[in-house]
């Protein structure tokens, strides 16, 4: 083989694996968003037999042979040839030690427990659910074992989703925040509440609808690559390349905000997305590099730009035009006061910026438990209660509100959640960096997403997987993670906004 | 290899070119459903790529092995395994001969033409259309002639929708239709015309959608398993089975029938293909066995049972209650005077059931043309023009409402066409044939379709593709194919309504 001959195939191995993964991720997003209700298990049955035919392509003795012989030649590879190598050699090994037909049963059975688990979720019922809950478990702590035989299994799934990540970084991470946002929640509770009666209502669906299509020009989103549909529970997916992207979101009608954040939230996951450069599209290195800097992105768009005052003040005459009942009358000041009221609550994805990092150290403590052998997958639903109960000092009145809010068990992302609370930290770093030479409160006030979104693509859209999360981010900042500084951040919004000196 | 190995083969094969036409119809509805506009180049690739592992799963060594191996042992087959052997080395025989890069070039062309012409038919605008439309047919000659050398290739074309048709037959039919047709029009043209202003005005699209909801369940969709949504040219497609059927509507606001009749147009296509057997499912046997079958049934649910005086009389009370502005104190004498006014027009899909045929007529007469070289693409629109004169009387105002209105061209459907017309009158044929058991307009009126449908099932669906379109036909009906059946059914239909003796 010459390096010209392995460098096509290289190239259509590549083409290969992106149309696959358009065709299972198109399905999945089918399912949420338009498939009838009966459709699941027919859906499952494609997924099984294109997740093995991926399964196939990827770890059969071409492509192996293909990838080997490029990885021995990696010195007249460039940067870009090699890290592809290195991506897709990584995935392989750790495929080839699940075998195939856990492989295929696994994906069957994450898209039936999302199917049961929707319906569960609108029953409360999670008796329905622990059968397909708990083989997700038993199957993440099997091919952790599998793949890291050295390794605890939820170290290995920490590490998937986040490049490096493992229980002992975990849990000092999770106490520094838990050292400040402990006390911080205390005081601010101690304090009169904000008024949030502003953005509780009845709000048209259709009308947030046409919010929805304002804001995602608005934030910077191409909508001739970005689609929006309507699900259970909003996400985001790529679908083949970053050129095309879909977000979803959720219209609640008694409160417009659930539904603007979601847009804002997934319009950040799609906006670092479609960043990538075009050349990286259907190749190994298109699209985000971790779950943690991905919702970096995500979070960075919803809350720290999202809910600042300076948004507030572009976005107002927005809402006072679709929401003129409503809306009229009110400054920009009550709004930025009504959306970050700070109240521990049931519902992570509704939670407030200051609380919402306790409802991702339940779970994971959760996942922790459960993957090392100390909590039952049976047990559950109490100890998420007692834990919401001891972090967030609230009651959980039924499953559908506790344990069953969450798509990721049921769509097997184990070792997931604790992404978002780091995602949170890293935005609180790009933010403090990029304020070096972007004036990002006046751009705000203009509504102009322009230099903030140049300064994301510039530092970190752009290089798609080339780079590991750790690289990405020290380049992007210059620093070292430190989670102190979104604690800081968090202690000067919230004490300014709640009077705490 | 023993015939357990075999029959295990077998179905494997089965099942994965069942998720491989999941995954491309799915990527084709996507595309003209929900996909964001700038992204069919991105589903193209993934298109592309997934239809050259079809071509090479499908005429694969392994593949062509395995059926020549069960074809010579077809006396130890049961008559399902025989046909399906058949159909799939049928399909094979035809592949082979077309170049796989000619055949993947193909399917790329489809799929960004369909996109160019959701374009160039909003701007009315040929020019741009045109050479994609030219590559088409060239394709569709060049394959039409690797496949069948010794066949005219447009015989070849027909053949591919329906069995077994041929030019001859077709010149034949449409003589009989034009016969009767022509004469009868001029009659009910010198008659004064029904007054339809009952179905125009304003509907509200919202409520259509709730009139769409409505219709699905009443005519006997099962909606866990058949979907809606909206499109720009309404289709029906079956999703990896028929276990996930999808159908699509355009909602107009000005006349709420176009969309009316969409719905239980494509809910024909899909009564029939999800009325497979379930035991078809994942084999070649699954969903409808033509295109002349499936638009008997689609033409038959649209015309002979929705616009009939029986069906009225149920839809009335139903109109009433969703357009109360507009239906309240008519009857439905009006409403079936209204939905069965005659009056040639522009738009095929628009027709009435007496001019419909017409319509076909026109892209019959074109496409043979075309395909045997005495008409050139460039001058198609010109054709198209002063057919629509010469058989409706009418002048094109522009290719938008003409040579354009159509999405099977851009699709690569050649030879399509005649289906419909040959549905229309495979339809009249059921229904005389059913009347002899069942009380078709009694049923109408109560809204109870079970009847009708159980009466479809037993002698169409159920069979998926186990018989021939011939033998299907014949078998249901104890009849040969006797047009007369249907111009009788329309000169005793029209003849009443325009007072005709």
């Amino acid at each position: 083989m010459t390096m010209q001959e392995a460098r096509q195939k290289l190239t259509a191995l590549q083409h290969k694996l992106a149309a696959y993964g358009h065709a299972l991720a198109l399905m999945s997003y089918d399912g949420a968003t338009t498939a009838p209700k009966g459709t699941a298990a027919n859906r499952a049955q494609s997924m099984g037999v294109l997740g093995e035919e991926l399964y196939l392509l990827s770890t059969g003795e071409a492509t192996v042979q293909l990838l080997e012989f490029l990885d021995e030649h990696k010195a007249e590879l460039d940067e870009k040839e090699q890290r592809i190598v290195y991506l897709l050699l990584r995935d392989i090994r750790r495929m080839q030690k699940i075998p195939m037909d856990e492989y295929i049963a696994y994906e069957k059975l994450t898209v039936e427990a999302d199917d049961v688990w929707h319906t569960c979720k609108l029953n409360s019922d999670f008796a329905t659910f622990e059968p397909y809950l708990q083989q997700i478990f038993d199957y993440n702590r099997k091919f952790a074992r599998y793949c890291a035989p050295e390794k605890d299994p939820y170290d290995e799934c920490l590490n998937r989703y986040e490049e490096g990540l493992d229980c002992k970084q975990c849990d000092a991470f999770f106490a520094t925040l838990r050292e400040h946002i402990v006390p911080l929640l205390h005081k601010v509770m101690a304090r009169p509440q904000l008024d949030n009666s502003l953005i509780r209502g009845h709000f048209d669906a259709a009308r947030q609808d046409v919010l929805s299509r304002r804001l995602m020009p608005l934030i910077g989103l191409d909508t001739n690559h970005v689609g929006l549909s309507t699900t259970e529970h909003p996400f985001t997916t790529s679908l083949g390349s970053h050129l095309d992207e879909r977000i979803t979101t959720h219209y609640y009608e008694e409160d417009f905000s659930d539904s603007m954040f979601s847009v804002i939230h997934e319009g950040g996951h799609a906006l670092y997305d479609t960043g990538s450069d075009d050349d990286l599209a259907y190749t190994a290195l298109d699209g985000g590099v971790s779950m943690g800097i991905h919702e970096s992105q995500s979070r960075f768009y919803e809350n720290i730009l999202g809910r600042s005052q300076a948004f507030c003040d572009h976005l107002l005459p927005i809402l006072q035009e679709i929401f003129p009942e409503k809306m009229a009358g009110h400054t920009s000041e009550e709004l930025y006061r009504a959306i970050n009221r700070v109240e521990p609550s049931l519902i992570r994805t509704q939670a407030d910026e200051l609380t919402y990092c306790l409802h991702v150290m339940v779970r994971y403590e959760l996942e922790k438990q459960i993957m090392d052998g100390t909590l039952a997958v049976h047990d559950l639903p109490q100890a998420w209660n007692a834990l919401y109960k001891e972090y967030l000092g609230i009651d959980v009145p039924d499953d559908r509100r506790g344990v069953l809010q969450d798509s990721h068990w049921a769509g097997g992302l184990v070792g997931y959640f604790p992404s978002y609370a780091i995602g949170n930290a890293y935005g609180a770093q790009f933010l403090r960096k990029m304020k070096e030479t972007v004036e990002v409160d006046d751009c705000l006030r203009r509504g102009d997403f322009g230099p903030i979104n140049d300064w994301n693509r510039t530092h970190i859209w752009r290089f798609g997987c080339l780079k590991t999360p750790k690289a990405l981010f020290e380049d992007a900042t210059g620093e070292t993670f430190d989670p102190t500084v979104y604690t800081t951040y968090l202690e000067e919004k919230y004490g300014k906004l709640y009077g705490i000196c």
